[in-house]
Order: C-alpha cells, then sequence, then structure tokens
C-alpha cells in the first residue's frame, strides 16, 4: 500500500504569522487563497484540524472528510459519516490514516497541529500563501517546544493577485 | 530635500524566523544570500543596526556607514568617521539621518529595530530572503507590543540558488 502525503496547507503573513491570536478566523487572506486552497482540497481525500480551528471553520469543512485533533475524546470517536475526533496523545493518527486508506491528507492548523506533524517529521509538502501585510506580533506556524532545523526544496511560485499573495510550495 | 528611502533587509526561515535565539551569528542563509545582500548595502548609504546584531557583525559592517541603535549612550556618541551610536529613545534617528544627509538606509535588524522602524511607520520597503528550512521556533522580524496591520505590495519575486532560497521585495 502506498504511503500518505502530508501537505501542510498555510496561509500566513509576511512575517511568518498565521493569526493573531488563538482562535481568530481567518479573514485577512485574499479571495484567490481562498480559490486556491478550495482546490486543494479537492484533491485530498481529507483534512486535519486542530479543535479550535476546527470551531471556527466548522461550516465550510462539513462536506469533507475531516479529522479533528483534539484531547476532548479518549481515543477515537466517529462523529458521523465524515467527521471523526481523535486524541493524538492516545491513538497513532497515521496509523488511522493508513486504516482508512487516505492517501492525500491536507493539514490546516493550527499551530499545535502543524507542529504535531512536523516534530513528528511527517509533512512530506508545505503549501504557503504568503499575504502581502505584517502583524508586527501573532501566532506563528509552529511552536514547536525545541529548535529544528528541517531542510525542504522549492518547487514553485505563484502569484496568486495584482497586490502580490504569493503561494509557495516546498517538497521535504 | 529628499525623503531617506528605509529598506528593512531580512533573511528568515519559512516559518518567519530570523534567528533561533538572540545575539545567534546568523550562519544558516544561502551564499548567494549573503551576495545579494552585499549588493543591496553596497548601494546603500548607511546601514542601521540594533545592538546585538551590530556585536556579531562588527567586522562585515566596519567598512561601511552605520548607525547602532542603542541605550548604552545617552544620545549620539560618534565612534568613528563610519560608526555613529546612537540612542533613539533620547534621539529621532530619522532627523538624524536626514540631518547626516543619507537618502538608502538598509535596516539590518534584528527584531527591536525591525520594530522600531515599523511601529513608526518608517518602513518604504522590505527585501525578504526566505530560506527553504523550518526552525519550528525562535525569533520573529518583528515584536510589536500590539498587532498592526501593515500593508504592502509585492514588486518582486526572485529565486537564487537551486534549493530554492526567494528574495521577495515588497513596497509600503
Amino acid at each position: 500500500m502506498k504511503n500518505p502525503i502530508y501537505s501542510a496547507i498555510a496561509a500566513v503573513t509576511m512575517d511568518g504569522k498565521i493569526a493573531t491570536h488563538a482562535r481568530q478566523f481567518t479573514n485577512w487572506t485574499s479571495k484567490e487563497d481562498k480559490d486556491f486552497l478550495h482546490k486543494l482540497l479537492d484533491r485530498s481525500d481529507v483534512v486535519v484540524v486542530g479543535h479550535n480551528t476546527y470551531k471556527t471553520a466548522k461550516k465550510p469543512l462539513d462536506k469533507r472528510n475531516c479529522i479533528v485533533m483534539t484531547r476532548s475524546v479518549s481515543k477515537i470517536v466517529q462523529k458521523n459519516s465524515k467527521l471523526v475526533f481523535l486524541n493524538p496523545t492516545r491513538e497513532n493518527l497515521d496509523k488511522f490514516i493508513r486504516r482508512m486508506g487516505y492517501r492525500r491528507v491536507a493539514i490546516l492548523g493550527g499551530a499545535q497541529t502543524y507542529t504535531y506533524f512536523l516534530e513528528k517529521n511527517l509533512i512530506d509538502e508545505i503549501y504557503l500563501t504568503i499575504e502581502p501585510l505584517v502583524f508586527g506580533r501573532g501566532m506563528s506556524m509552529f511552536e514547536s517546544a525545541k529548535v529544528l532545523r528541517r531542510y525542504f526544496k522549492l518547487v514553485s511560485v505563484k502569484r496568486l493577485n495584482k497586490k502580490g499573495s504569493l503561494v509557495v510550495h516546498y517538497k521535504a
């Protein structure tokens, strides 16, 4: 059986922030980025999000296969045909994804969720949309306990619009 | 008299980090980025750095006009013909730069120095070199006390090498 491909997908500011604070609904990304994200998700078999991200995006996620990472369940709880809550401290997420036969996995954040995959060295590729603005402070994409040095290779850069939102695609 | 042009120049990781910790010497950027930086500095009239950054880069800076921002002096101290220490809490840096007749000002960091110019709304352009690696944690380019939303426009994207170091140029 083929390995799953884990794609971390994030929109960041020029100063690398994914939000001004936790639980912020992402209202600062461009329409073109949202369109790009939906295309990526249409190609994915399943979406993985943290519980906070899930709460801010319940509606747009409800038509997709979705795994919510949360400590609020003891192991795995099937909420409905498309929705699973999984406690990653109690259950191996990668094993679950293989058991389900998912090939293309879209990791949508937030920081704790991105970091889980980074620390476990599971990220195969990153799609980073860089929006042309600065927050000055806020939440970074990763909040690893230790400094890591993970090297990637640039695959492509794509300009999405006139103001200059960029999608930068990297492979591990 | 023409206004000075303030260019913030920074190398960052994919997760927006300028260093793993304060006072880290920048040993993780590509040769191509160093060459690019030197070309930018050759076109600049003066370099502005914080005291920590100055200490880690004394040697490469000693042939350039250099303003070190520091609270270790009371106002302005001319250290030698090229080197000035200036306390930005006691002296207006922009006025000093105008008085000196400097046109092209290269801001090289660290975070406190970048943030000073961001908060004062002085940044005219940003050259961001994005190196294809992730630290997972570390120092961000800006550490503003409050969230700001400063919008920029993309001017150009340039790929520096095979692994995919990018220079992204923005204007305010």
